[in-house]
């Protein structure tokens, strides 16, 4: 079995009926979400409710005919679970997220679920935080060369805009701002990371979670089995 | 005389010919920008460059023929000067601004600049901020419930939404963001505040700016004298 869809079938005992159910981007959350729509066709789940973290998770929830079921923060006033992949998880949970540009909307919903639920292949883990994957920063777009200067400075490396192969230019997210894709230099610590870059001027949100906001990672193997932490 | 216009004509003495110097937001700012143009004209100052920390300021910039001096982040790679205005300053120089919606690009520029060099007049004054003025947090749309809710649990209080009238329905600043106007129930440290407010997902920036941040403070009195701290 594929090793992101035996996270995302484990992911399931999480959710009850009545729920209301923050609902993650990228290929793992979007398989949880295939198996949550089985779930509720085949009437094992009622009265749930779905909250999306971007407009590519709304899109695949209209696709699938679950359209119907889609609440915005306006509309409820908690959300009991969110289930949500990650680019990289280290073993304190903390978590690099926004390779598919949509860490924001995640971050809003993950930060703000009674449970947040991490559902990766083992690929994803990682000793320490950022490894392979740059640090996704969303930036005001008028602010981009001013952050990209600052975290040069601060810490290193290169801070790179990110381009779109789609629409050709910037990468727009979903709040009308642009990416920029972070290595540092030297290390970085995640959860201080995370303060400090979200606290320069222009800095719209940065794709370090903290674990502490994490309730559990669910990591799918190659042979189908799940290990918990 | 005006006692912004005081703090206004006062601040030109901070500005040099050849400095590329950021222009504020609000009334007493647009002041300073009035006094400059003359300047300028009058041929007193040579070769500026002009950054706006608004639309609103841009506007007026070309409205008084100066658009050819009009520059933007990725075409210069220093401020030397930013003067802007405030709605409230503290004796620790800490700032409420936000009023005229435009906080997100006021930071951006003000905190950037090598100079930043405040005009006021002495209603601003406050000993202790927030005082009469609300705090202006500039949110991603989709959160916003989620950020009034946040606030409210954490530091009581009322955060509400702020609406305009030549648009009708919610304020949409010139990132395509809303602004909730905050009034904490209980005190709130103004550099802990700017900190933690901002930390809130969904929060773009937080009208507190940190008085370590302010160069200097103009404050315009009524007789047409300023004061200088």
């Amino acid at each position: 079995m594929d090793p992101k869809l035996a996270a995302a079938k484990a992911a399931l005992k999480y959710v009850r009926s009545g729920y209301v159910i923050g609902v993650g981007s990228g290929s793992t959350a979007l398989m949880f979400l295939s198996e949550l729509a089985e779930n509720i066709e085949g009437g094992g789940l009622t009265d749930v409710k779905l909250i999306a973290t971007s407009t590519e998770t709304e899109y695949e929830i209209v696709k699938l005919g679950l359209g119907e079921l889609l609440r915005y923060p306006w509309q409820v006033d908690h959300v009991d679970v969110a289930i949500d992949g990650a680019d990289e998880v280290d073993k304190d949970k903390n978590l690099v997220k926004g390779g598919g540009g949509a860490l924001t909307r995640e971050k809003i919903i993950d930060y703000w679920a009674s449970e947040f639920i991490v559902i990766v292949d083992e690929s994803k883990l990682v000793d320490k935080i950022p490894s392979k994957h740059p640090i996704p920063v969303e930036v005001v777009p008028y602010a981009w060369p001013l952050v990209k200067a600052r975290l040069e400075r601060d810490y290193g490396g290169s801070a790179e805009l990110r381009y779109s192969s789609g629409k050709r230019g910037p990468v727009i997210t979903d709040n009308g701002n642009y990416i920029i894709d972070y290595r540092p230099g030297s290390g970085i610590e995640p959860r201080e990371g995370e303060r400090v870059i979200k606290c320069i001027p222009g800095v719209v949100e940065v794709g370090l979670f903290n674990g502490l906001k994490v309730s559990r990672v669910i990591v799918g193997k190659q042979d189908g089995s799940v290990n918990e932490f």
